[in-house]
């Protein structure tokens, strides 16, 4: 079984618009356990378009189409594929009613124009469209399924749940096997080193693993394919179940679990509050943590001490330690930590003060060198240092990430070294 | 002359992230003046590569492909192109210097699977990557060029603009037109508003209008073509003059111009300080502002005081001011303004406090209710409210553009009324 999507309209061409419809169609087919194997973008033009469905349908068992259901003449997708396959168009009068009834609750009369979208090729099956006037369709050309949407997200992601999933879920010849995938969340791992540490597993087990770089996270995604669900999700768990062994402490979530929120919830079990105290990454620890909802149970706020006044001022860091060891110091990291638990009356806390670029470095601090520190009262402080030549944002970022990730290593009692093997995830690609 | 794109990656066919890459580089075609007339995505499958270049070869004369460079056994761009057009794969002696400087450079050693990035079909033009450890390569194979790129955006971005521009623009035979464009970014005017101001402009002027939604912004680009490079250019700066009279205090910068970098340099321009006072947008100001370098000239810092005890404690708010009107409340936005500026030894400051959701809403204040102050010594504090029925991030989202933007009509002299006709820009689709 073979799938593909194709994705239709000028403004795609031109890069104008993000096509979310191709990675929400593409996603909700692997949710099937469908994966298309190619998806094309084409212009409205009715020749590359009538190139583009006969392709399609000498190659794939179900074609998913988006776009040019529109009431102007730039939209093609209907004319081009009634051209590509030899039907009539045909009126529907079911549709023209609803389309004018559309118009009619607005206190609109209907363009001429619109007609035209209550015209289908023969033989197809209409789909309904509750928010827009663009009606789809479903057609089928000898052994392929073609599923025609409107091109706008909100019309077509409601068409694609409410009348093509079922149909899809329906025709068992479109679906031979089944699949189930889960996207793990590493940090601290480069994609070398874990292909390394992770290139013996599964070999021949029906089970496969992706990697992809959501910089400074690695992203695995495992995928169990076969014929019947229940072994299906038993490989994938003990696949699972086999990394999570090997990665240890740098595989820190799954799915849409993010470093903020896994912090938030390991405050909230714990019923401890944080404060944060930042420097270089200029809040932005504050500000992914306030992402998440309820996150102002437990985080009470913070300091942005970009000046050293501020960071004497505001988390009493001693004038002295500044002027002795320099504001990227760890005596100024550790001083900025426990001043942010005493001053802001948190639990815990986490400091940031770092060369984030692209000036401002030395011979003995370069730019990229940084200090994390991580303070719990009556708790000995953590402090850790790293260097890494990045552009400034990205700098910040890592350096966010190594804060949110040493917290949750503090509390679930993991070690934190930051200069181990495999260090900091770099981009490699 | 036709030209394609091709994007690979696994990832991209499962829905796993938008393709970003795809729209980047259709748009930077568009802006030489080329339009690409077929985009598709192609999983990371030597079959289905080596069919997809022999086909892209046969129809295009230049063609842009992103991704699959990596050092894994996923990536298989470099070998299926070489096997699509017989070619063998030679080592580049001094790429493999430089991916091993780049381990070396971070202090870590050179997984053996890295070396094969050193390795380009022959009779390719390597194409440096300063960012990361995959070099692209440019390939002429009869009359089309490929150029392929690494698939992490910010790599493809900079050796699209650095090497492979420079080599299109060069190349007569690619380009048959001129054409001139300019981006040009809105805030606080929608969608309709915008066409209704703009609907008369440019008509027969060779100059086309786009727009596109960039939450919570709204951005415009202006495109000039022709055959004449003066004329492009003329026509061009005629039709921005005009958008600028039409827009006025709305149009706030221009291509990578954000807001954050205009606050800095207007607050850099007049020998300003500022300080920062955020309950709802949890550091997401003081994030932006700092992610500008240079930011630490005229930035001094902020508060984060997302619990009341802070805002007490930290800013001076008083207690009773709290008790009486509720965080979220004029008095108490003013009152976190001068507070940053007095406390934190600003000149300037803005504050923030509104309820972004999903919970914490009441019948008088509403979820998505918030509060902008702006103060400034010696001047009058003002105040703004509004009300946007929004997610909790797109609405944190819109209170630190709310912001920005009031710090940038602050320090420009113009008005600022968010209640104004066209007020928030919204997202319409």
């Amino acid at each position: 079984m073979k799938a593909e999507i194709l994705t239709i309209g000028d403004e795609l061409l031109r890069g104008e618009i993000l096509d979310s419809n191709k990675s929400f169609l593409a996603a909700r087919l692997c949710e099937l356990g469908v994966e298309a194997y190619r998806q094309t973008s084409i212009r409205d033009d009715l020749g590359e378009l009538v190139d583009a469905f006969r392709c399609a349908a000498a190659r794939s068992d179900l074609i998913l189409v988006s776009g040019g259901l529109g009431p102007t003449r730039d939209d093609r997708t209907t004319e081009s594929i009634a051209k590509a396959f030899g039907r009539k168009l045909v009126l529907d009068t079911a549709s023209l009613r609803e389309i004018e009834q559309y118009f009619v609750r607005r206190g609109r009369t209907m363009a001429e124009s619109n007609a035209k979208q209550a015209y289908f090729p023969e033989g197809s099956e209409v789909l309904r469209n509750p928010l827009g006037t663009a009606p789809g369709f479903a057609l089928q050309e000898s052994k392929s399924w073609f599923f025609c949407m409107p091109g706008i997200p909100a019309e077509l992601v409601k068409m694609m749940n409410e009348s093509v999933v079922p149909q899809i879920e329906k025709r068992s010849d479109l679906r031979k096997e089944v699949s189930s995938t889960i996207l793990l969340r590493t940090f601290g791992i480069g994609e070398s080193s874990l292909e390394e540490a992770l290139k013996d597993c599964f070999h021949g087990s029906g089970v496969t693993l992706g990697f992809r770089i959501a910089f400074p996270d690695l992203f695995l995604r495992l995928t169990a394919k076969g014929n019947e669900p229940a072994k299906v999700q038993a490989h994938l768990a003990q696949a699972q179940a086999v990394l999570r062994e090997r990665l240890g402490a740098v595989l820190y979530g799954e799915e849409q679990e993010d470093l903020e929120k896994i912090v938030v919830n390991l405050l909230r079990e714990s019923h401890q509050t944080l404060a944060v105290a930042e420097s270089c990454t200029g809040g932005w620890i504050a500000q992914r943590l306030t992402a998440v909802a309820g996150a102002s149970e437990v985080f009470l706020g913070g300091v942005v001490a970009y000046s050293n006044e501020l960071k004497a001022k505001l988390l009493g860091v001693d004038p002295a330690l500044l002027a002795t060891h320099g504001a990227v110091s760890e005596a100024v990291a550790r001083a900025m930590a426990e001043g942010a638990c005493t001053r802001l009356g948190a639990e815990l806390s986490v400091a940031t003060t770092g060369i984030a670029g692209p000036t401002g470095g030395s011979a003995e601090k370069p730019v990229g060198f940084a200090y994390v520190a991580i303070a719990r009262r009556g708790e000995a402080t953590q402090v850790r240092s790293f260097c890494a030549e990045l552009e400034r944002n990205r700098h910040r970022l890592l350096t966010t990430q190594i804060a949110l990730d040493g917290l949750r290593r503090r509390m679930l009692g993991f070690d934190w070294n930051l200069n181990r093997a495999g260090g900091i995830s770099q981009p490699v690609d």
